[in-house]
């Protein structure tokens, strides 16, 4: 997809913050800078949404999502982690390759799951390099 | 696991109201009627949540997911879905068994993604007939 940003950071002409990668998929940090963690997970194929997603994509994909929790929730000091996936415009959906989130959670940190943005400074780079398997 | 609300909805001995089921896979209405069509998918073997779940589990829920999502869109009338998973009580996970929750949008719908909880009076065997596949 030529017009595609997720294809265009799988390819790496637009770079990211990468979090992990097998032959699948892609995780990465979300632009936003939202929520500190915030993660996509995307495959590496196209599609552009979870309706249009083979069979294969599913497969790979919540194997990369599980895998990447655990990473967060044993490895990072992480608790627990909210998955979503926005299928559709309706739905919120803003870029139209199939992607999940990953928000990392801890007890008291007082994110609510899609918040109105917040102003943050956050260092990607050095988030990214924590967070990366 | 005797003490699992969502074991014993799986075994029939608390009843629900249920959109979908395989060999693997239950879906039913989340009770809560907060949001509507608003359901679950859980798998029929218990695992504490996404972290815990074995590679079958997730090939299965996910394209369960995926099934009921394109029924909503291609038959309900609906446009887009949100699916979520909370993973860990500092992630909102309040049952501990895995599910996932599919919530059926539309344009201008004014659904907030876990919007405070608003009393609705719906009649859930009404949905269910009208959302079951």
């Amino acid at each position: 997809m030529d017009d595609c940003i997720f294809c265009k950071i799988v390819s790496g002409e637009i770079p990211c913050h990468k979090i992990y990668e097998d032959e699948f998929t892609l995780a990465f940090l979300d632009i936003s800078g939202d929520i500190y963690g915030h993660t996509l997970v995307v495959p590496k194929y196209h599609a552009d949404n979870l309706l249009m997603a083979n069979d294969e994509m599913l497969d790979h994909i919540l194997k990369t999502v599980r895998r990447i929790s655990k990473h967060y929730v044993d490895d990072c000091g992480f608790t627990g982690v909210n998955i979503m996936n926005n299928t559709g415009l309706s739905a919120g959906q803003t870029i139209m390759h199939l992607h999940f989130h990953i928000i990392p959670r801890k007890e008291n940190d007082n994110v609510k799951v899609y918040p109105d943005k917040v102003e943050h400074d956050f260092d990607f780079a050095e988030i990214c390099n924590f967070l990366k398997i």
